[in-house]
């Protein structure tokens, strides 16, 4: 599956939220990331931020898509991150 | 169709921008606007955010979805925007 993953986290935490999100996704811009991911990955990822992050003050929103068949991404401006056209 | 749209704008342009995106789509965190959209007004959107920046600076991306039939939203912490649950 394929997520987009963007993030608002407190200055404290950024960093290492963005450490971790390396990991398993690739940084397209500020604060978000893409990339296709298995299920067992996933799983791991969400678990990790969600030990990290304060639940009060931070959020992250995960966009899981089944498949790109049916999406594509568009940019205005410069591209950021180094992604491939993988959508 | 389906949008979700994030931006890196510089200062001086952002709070301009982001009524721009205001007009069409829902503000779901810091700098990410999701929503439905008509083709119609996905293209006046574009044209008009790409006046507005600067092509060197700045940097938008639109993730369109031609159906959220294969998606959906996790959100781990708090909730920024005021969005209802529609994928």
């Amino acid at each position: 599956m394929f997520v987009i993953l963007v993030y608002d986290i407190g200055e404290r935490r950024v960093a290492r939220v963005m450490k971790k999100c390396r990991e398993y996704l690739t940084w397209v811009q500020n604060s978000v990331f893409e990339g296709e991911i298995t299920r067992a990955n996933l799983y791991r990822l969400r678990r990790e931020l969600d030990q990290m992050i304060h639940h009060d003050e931070d959020s992250v929103i995960i966009y899981i898509l089944r498949t790109t068949l049916y999406s594509k991404r568009v940019i205005l401006g410069r591209e950021k991150g180094g992604f491939d056209e993988i959508l």
